[in-house]
C-alpha cells in the first residue's frame, strides 16, 4: 500500500458519531466524526497540504459572529452563544491549531473543514460547560454551532476572511516597506550617472537613481493593485446557506454577520450582494491572484535586474555590490551569491504556478456551487504568504544593504560609445555613427575616435559629451 | 528550405536605403528599407502573425499627435507637418494597412514596426508633398516622423493606445449588451422555480431567475475589473525616448503628446508619471490581462453552465432550449448542439493560454527596456478581440434564444428528494433524512416515503413542502 | 515584524562555525552553521514549504555512494568513509528528517540543503566515531562528506533520484491500480448499453463497459508517457562539479557514483553525457511535469465523466450511483456528494499550476547553473505524490464501488431519440429526422412518432431499432 | 454592431440547402449551406484566427483516403470516387484554401471544417463531372464525400495527420539543423577557455565549445522528446463515426483508412486502438504540446544566454559578436541589437501560452467527445510552425555567424578570481579564500594578492594556477 497514512496519535480514543455511525476518535483532539472520517478518507499529500491556518483563524472569528448573531436574533441560548463564543475565539487565535489536521484535498466545497470547525468548536464548548466530549451535548456542532449556515457559505466566507486578513496584514506592510526601501536607494543613488541598456545593449545614460525609481513605480502601482483587489474580497457568501437562496436564515442575518466580522477582525467586509455568484464563482479569488501575478511579473523584474547589475565579481556587469550573508560555494572559495534574489524569483514564479491553478479551479464552478474552494484559497494564501515573507526577506537581506560600485559604473558609462547620442544635434547622426563605428572597430574610446576622425575638437567634445547633460529632456 | 516566405508582389521595385546600405522595395508599397529588411530576416509565422491592426492604426495616431506637437513646439516645419498628419491620418483610419507587413516576432522593442509607420508615413507625405518615394525628401521618416521620439517609447505608448481603444469601443460594449441580456433573462425567468445543484447532486430549490442572476453579477463586476484594468493603460511611455529619461525631446512634450492623442483618439490618457517603468515594465498589460483572464473564468461558467442545462433532449438535464441555429450532425438526424457555448469556451481557454504567455513575457524585461513587446500585445489585443466577439456571438445566438423548458424544470423540482430540507424545523433533521433516504431506496416521491413513515400528515405535508417558500430568508 | 519566524527550539546551544563566523545553534539538532544562517535568512513560508522528505532521502543516498567511490579510489580514509556511511544511511530511512528544516526558498542551487546534508551526516558521523559535535573534526562537512562534489551537481543529482523514486514506487503502481480498476469496471459493464452523448446532446448508443475503456486507455497512455519521462531522469548531474567541467574530481569518479546510486536504490540510472546540460537546464524535469500534465488531463477528465453520471439522484444523469462515504451535508438531509472526483479534480488543477512554474523555473537557467533548482523539484514532487495519492483515494474510495443504475440506464436509452440513426438506411435520412423532430416536438417516443407518422411499421421498428445491434462497425 | 463581419464577396450568388433550409452563397466559392451557415453565425476573430492550413490540406488526404477505401469496399461508385478523389488531391495540395473560410472558434467538434471540406470536394467534383454546383449530384456531402464518417472521427483524424506532417516536415528539421549548427560552433570554440559563471558569479572556467555543447544537448533531446511525442499522434481516431463505437462503418474501414493515409501522406500512421478515448480525449495533443513546451524552454535559455554573452559591446559581457542585421536605434547611432534572440524568445513565451490554452482545453472533454478540437489544434500547428520558423530564422540570422570576442575572453578569464580554486589542493582551502578575498578588497589580480600575502612564489602561482588544467576532471 504505497498511499502514506499521517501519523496520528490513536492511543487513548473516544467513539464519534455521525449519520454515517461511529467512529474512533483519539481523546486528545476536540475534532468528531466527519473529521475523523475526511482524515480517513483523504489521504492525499501530507503536511504540505494541510489546510493553511488563516482559514482555521478564519473560521474562528465567522463561527464566534454567527453565534453573536444568532443569540442577537434570540435563535441561540445565551448560555451556549457564550461558550461557543470562548471557543471559537481559541480556533480565532490560533490555540486549537492542531485540532485541525484536514487536507486541501477533500470535498471541493470545503464541508469537512467546515464540519471540522463545527467539532472542534462544539466539543470545546462542551469541555467549557462541564459536558462530554462527543456527546453532541449541550453544544451541537450542526444545530448550534453551524445554525444558519451551510457549508457552502461559511467556506467561500473564511476564504475571503482569511485573503482581505493576510494581504493587508501581511503583504501590504510588505510591499510598502519594500517600495519604501527601493525608494531610499533611488535617492540615495540620485547623483550617480550609469550607462543605460536597452537590448542589454549600451544605450544612453541615466541615473542609478533613475532606474530604481523604476522599481518603486513598479512597487507603487503593485500596491494599488492588489489594495484594488481586496474591494471584491470584502464581500462575503455568508446567509447564502445551501444554493444562494438564504434558505434557513433569517432576513438580516446575512448583514449582521458582515458586520459582526467586520467587528472582530477590524477589517471591513460586506454582505455580498448577490450570493448565487458568490457560491457558486470565485471570481474575486481569480481577480485577487491576478493582482498577485503582476506583482510577481514586477518583483521577478527587479530583483533579476539587480542580481544582474551584482554580477561579477569580475566578469560580470559590477555596477552594485549586494550584501554578502553567507558563504557562496563549497568548492569556490570568497564566491558570494545572490542567495536572495534566487529566493525571490522562485517566489515569483511559484506564484505564477498558483495563478495557473487558481484560473483553472476558478473556472470550473457547476451550477450553484464552484466545489474547487480549498485548491483555490490554499493557493491564494500561498501567494500571499510567499510574496509577504519574500519581500521582507529581501529587503532586509537584500535591497538596504545594495552598495553602488561607483568607480565600475563610471568606468563603464566613460568607455560607453553610446555617449555618442549627444553628437546627433552637433555633427549630425552619419558623422556621429561614423565615430562610434570607428572607436568600436579600433577599441578607442568615443573621444578618441572623434579626434582621430576630426570631426571636432578636444574642446568641443569636452563640452558637448556630459553624460549629466543627457539624463532629462531639455 | 523549409522556413516559408511571405508572398509579397516583387515585380517592379524602388531602391530604399538605410545605414545597412541599398535594399529592393516593391514599388506599389510605401514602406522602406528597414521595413523590407524585417520582412527578410523575421520569416517566423504567417499571417496570422502579422501585426494586429489596432497597433497600426494607433501609430496613425500617434505619429499625428507627434507632428502636432512639434509644429507647435516649433521643431517642425508647418508644411512637412501637415503633410505627416494627412499620412498619419491614413494609417489611423486603416486605409495603409496593406503597407504593413511585418509579424509579431520581430525586434522585442518594436522598433521594425515603429521603422515601418515611419516610413510609410514618410513615404506617403513626400508623395503627397509630390517627391519622389524613397527619396526621405522631403519628409525624413527619422528626422521628422520619428522626431523627438523613440521606439523604445513609441511602441509601449501604441501598444496603449490600442488596448484602451479596443477595449473600450468593442469589448465593453459587447459585455454590457450580454450583461443585459442575460438580465432580461433573468427578468423574464423570475417566476420559475427549480431545483438547485451543489456538488453536482440535487440540492434546494432557487428560481431560475436567481440562478441567471448569478451570471449577470459575474458580468458586473467583469465589466468593473476590465474598466479599472484601462485606468494603468491609459499612461502613455511617449517622452521617455531611448531609455527613460527623454533624452533629446523638450520639457512638455510628452505632456502635450498625452493631449493630443487624448484629442485625437477621443479617449482618456496621461503621460506616465515615471518613463522608467513605462519603457521597462509593461505591467499595466499584465493588469489588463489578468482582468480578461476573470472575465473568461466567469464566461466559462456561464456557458458550461448553460450547456449542461440544455442537455439533452431526453438524456440529459433538459431545463433550457438553446436556440437551433445549425445542423448538428451529418450523421444522427435532428441533432441540435450547443455550438455557441463550444465557441464561447474555446475562446476562454485561448484567453487563459494569451495570459500565461504575457505573464510570462512581463516578467521578462531587462535593465531599461522590456524586449517582448509584440509578443504582448498580440496576446492581449487577442484577448480583447476574442472576447469581445464571442460576447457578441454568444448573445445574439444564445443568450437571447434561451427559452425555459418549464414542464421539464416542474417535473425534476417535484422529483427532487431536496425538498425535504423545508422539512427540518418540522420533524427534525433525523425523521426528514430517514425520510429522503426511504424515498430514494424504494424509489417514491418525498411526499409518498413521508406519508409511509408516517412522520406527518398529507396537510401538513403540503403545507409544509412549498418550494415558493424555499427561496429566500424567512 | 510580519515576517514569521520558525519555531525552533534554542534552549541548548552549542557554537558552530563557517567562513562568516560563529553561530548559535540547539544541541538536539546535528545541523550546522550554514543551515542555521539559512534558517535566519530565508524566513519564506512555513512548514508548507520546507524541502520535500524525499529530497532528503536521495541526499542519505547521494552521500552514501560517494563515499563508497571516494573510499574505493583511494581518497577518503576507511574510518571517516563507514561513519559517513552509517550517518548517510540513516538520512537515507528518513531517521534524521527531523534535522532538514531549510524552505525550498533559499539559495537557487539547493546549496543550502546540500550544505545541511553536509553538516548533518558530518556531526553525526563525528558522533557514532566518539568526537565532539560542531567540531568538524574527525568527518569535515566539506571536505570528507562533500569530497569530490559540489552543490551544483549533488542538488540535481538528488532531483534526479527523488523523482525516479517516487514515480516509480508511488506513482506508477498506483496509475497500474487504478487502470486496473477501471479495466475491471469495463469488463462488468460489458453488456449494459446506454445512451452516448456527443456536445452534452443524446448521440448513439455504446455500452457502458466501452465508456470505461476510453478511461483504461487514457490511464494505459499515461503510465507509458510517465515511464518514458523516466528515461530523461535516470542521468545524473553527479561528476559536473561547479560548472560542469568535472574540476577536483577523479576520472571515472562520476560513472562509479551513478552504478553505486543504481546499487543503493535498486533503480536504475547513469551518469549523464553532458554536465554543462545537466548543470545549466533541468529539462528532464520539464518534461517530467510535462507527462504528468498530460496524466492530469486525462485523470480531471475522467473524475469530471463519472461525477456527471453519478449526477442525481433525480435530477440529474443518474446512471452510476458512487459510493457514500460520509455526510454530504449540514443542511440537506440524504446528501451525497461525488467528494473524492473533487478531491482528484482539485488535484488536477495543482498539477496544473505546478506545472506552469516549473516551465517558467525551467526556462530561467543561466550560463552554467540553473537556479530554480528548488523550486522546480518541489514542484514535481508535489504533482508526484498528489497524482499518486489522488489516484489511490480516488480507486478505493470511489471507483471499485461504483454500481452501474442499469435501470436508469435503460430507462434514458429507450427514451433517446437517437437511435433514430440505425433507420438511415431503412428509411432514409430525411423521413428518419422528420420521425426524430416529431417524437422530439411532440413528447413521443420514437416508435410512437415513427407509427404515428406511418414510415415503418411495428414489426420493422422492434428489428431495425435494436441498440445491440448499434454498438460496433457492421 | 461592433461584432465585425469578415468581407466575403457577395456580388454573383446561387443558393444551397441544407435541414435549415436555403442560403446564398458567393458564386465563385465552392463551399456550401452548412460553411456559409457558419461563416454567419461565428463572427469570431478575423483573419488571425482562420482555420489553420495543414489542417485543410489533411481534410484533402483524409477524404481522398476514404473515397478510395469505400471505393474498395463496393460501398461507393467508382465514377464518383474518382471525381471525389480528384477534388480531394487539390484540397491536399493547398489549391483550394481560399475555399476555407471558417475560423478556429467555431463548433467544438470542428463539425463545420468538415463539413466545408465536404461541401468543397462535393462541388467540385460535381463541376469535375458537369453537375451544377449545390445540387449536390451526383456527389453529395454527407452520403459521398462524408461516407462511413463522422465529423467526431474526422476531425481527430485530421488533426493527427496535420500534426504528423508538420513537426516531420518542418519542425524537425529546423530543430536538427539548429542544433547541427549549434554543434559546429562548439567545435569551432573547442580551445577558447573562458570564465565559468553560476549564479550570474564567476565560477571556474571552462571552454566556450563546452558551454556551446550543453546547448546542443538540449537540442538533441529536444528532438528526441518531439519525436517521441509523434508515435501517439500516429493514431488515427477514422472509424469511431458518432461516439467511437464504429456505427455505420464496415469492419476494416478504420484500418484501411489508416494504411490509405499512409499511402498518401508518405508518413506512417495506425488505427487507434480505443476509438472511445481517440474522440473523448486528446491527450496526444497534449503530450506533443509538453514536448514543445520543454523544447522552448530549451530554446529560451540558449536564446538568453547567447544575448547576455553577445551584450555590450562595452558595457556587458561582451563575449560573443553576434551578427548585425540591420540597424538597431534610429536615436543611438551604431547601436545593434540582439534582435534574433529576442524573436526566438518571444516565440518560446507564445509555446508556454499556446501550452496553457491546450492544457486547459484538454483536460475539458465530455463523455464521447471533446469539443475544444479546433483551439487545441490550431494553438498546437502555432507552436509547430513557430518553433519551426524560429529555429531557421535564428540559426540562419544569428547563430551562423556568432563570432567569439577571444580577446575580451582572454581578459575577463584572467581577471577572474575564481582560478583560485586550483589551489585548493596547494594551499588549502582557507588560504585560498584569504587570496581571493584579499584580491577583491584591494583590486589586484589573483597573483598579485597571492605574492603580497606571500602564500606562494610566482613560478608556482604560474605552474598551479593554470585554467587549461581545470576544465576537466582528472
Amino acid at each position: 500500500m504505497s498511499a502514506r497514512a499521517f501519523s496520528t496519535s490513536l492511543r487513548v480514543q473516544r467513539t464519534e458519531k455521525d449519520a454515517f455511525g461511529d467512529i474512533e476518535v483519539a481523546d486528545d483532539k476536540y475534532w468528531g466524526a466527519q473529521t475523523q472520517r475526511s482524515l480517513q478518507n483523504f489521504k492525499i499529500g501530507g503536511p504540505r497540504e494541510v489546510m493553511p491556518a488563516p482559514i482555521v483563524h478564519a473560521f474562528g472569528i465567522l463561527k464566534k459572529a454567527a453565534a453573536t448573531v444568532n443569540e442577537g436574533l434570540g435563535a441561540l441560548d445565551p448560555k451556549l452563544a457564550e461558550a461557543i463564543k470562548e471557543a471559537a475565539t481559541e480556533v480565532a487565535e490560533g490555540k486549537l491549531i492542531d485540532h485541525f489536521p484536514l487536507v486541501v484535498f477533500q470535498t471541493g466545497s470545503g464541508t469537512q473543514s467546515n464540519m471540522n470547525a463545527n467539532e472542534v468548536i462544539s466539543n470545546r464548548a462542551i469541555e467549557i460547560l462541564g459536558g462530554e466530549l462527543g456527546s453532541k451535548k449541550p453544544v451541537h456542532p450542526n444545530d448550534h454551532v453551524n445554525m444558519s449556515q451551510s457549508s457552502n457559505d461559511t467556506f467561500p466566507t473564511v476564504m475571503h476572511i482569511a485573503a482581505v486578513t493576510e494581504i493587508t496584514n501581511h503583504l501590504l506592510p510588505e510591499m510598502k516597506a519594500l517600495r519604501d526601501s527601493l525608494q531610499a536607494k533611488s535617492d540615495e543613488f540620485s547623483e550617480i550617472i550609469k550607462i543605460g541598456r536597452t537590448h542589454l545593449q549600451d544605450a544612453t545614460p541615466l541615473t542609478l537613481g533613475q532606474e530604481f525609481s523604476g522599481y518603486v513605480q513598479q512597487l507603487t502601482n503593485g500596491i494599488k493593485r492588489v489594495e484594488a483587489s481586496l474591494e471584491s474580497l470584502r464581500f462575503l457568501a455568508q446567509g447564502g446557506t445551501a444554493v444562494g437562496t438564504g434558505l434557513n436564515t433569517r432576513i438580516g442575518f446575512a448583514e449582521k454577520v458582515a458586520e459582526e466580522v467586520t467587528k472582530l477582525s477590524g477589517l471591513q467586509f460586506y454582505t455580498a450582494p448577490n450570493k448565487f455568484e458568490a457560491l457558486a464563482a470565485h471570481d474575486a479569488v481569480v481577480e485577487a491572484s491576478g493582482a498577485l501575478n503582476t506583482v510577481a511579473v514586477s518583483l521577478y523584474k527587479i530583483a533579476n535586474d539587480i542580481r544582474y547589475l551584482g554580477s561579477g565579481p569580475r566578469c560580470g556587469y559590477g555596477e552594485l555590490a549586494l550584501p554578502e550573508n553567507e558563504p557562496g560555494s563549497s568548492i569556490m572559495p570568497g564566491k558570494v551569491n545572490p542567495t536572495q534574489n534566487e529566493a525571490m524569483t522562485m517566489v515569483c514564479t511559484q506564484v505564477f504556478g498558483n495563478h495557473s491553478c487558481i484560473t483553472f479551479a476558478g473556472a470550473s464552478g457547476q451550477f450553484e456551487l464552484n466545489v474547487f474552494k480549498p485548491v483555490m484559497i490554499s493557493n491564494l494564501l500561498s501567494s500571499v504568504r510567499l510574496l509577504g515573507d519574500a519581500c521582507y526577506s529581501f529587503r532586509v537581506h537584500c535591497v538596504d544593504g545594495i552598495v553602488a560600485n561607483t568607480k565600475r559604473i563610471d568606468q563603464l558609462l566613460h568607455e560607453s560609445l553610446m555617449l555618442v547620442t549627444a553628437l546627433n544635434p552637433k555633427i549630425g547622426y552619419d558623422a556621429a555613427s561614423k565615430t562610434a563605428k570607428h572607436a568600436h572597430k579600433h577599441g578607442l574610446t568615443l573621444k578618441a575616435a572623434a579626434l582621430e576622425l576630426g570631426v571636432l575638437t578636444e574642446e568641443e567634445f569636452d563640452q558637448w559629451v556630459r553624460p549629466e547633460n543627457m539624463i532629462g529632456p531639455k
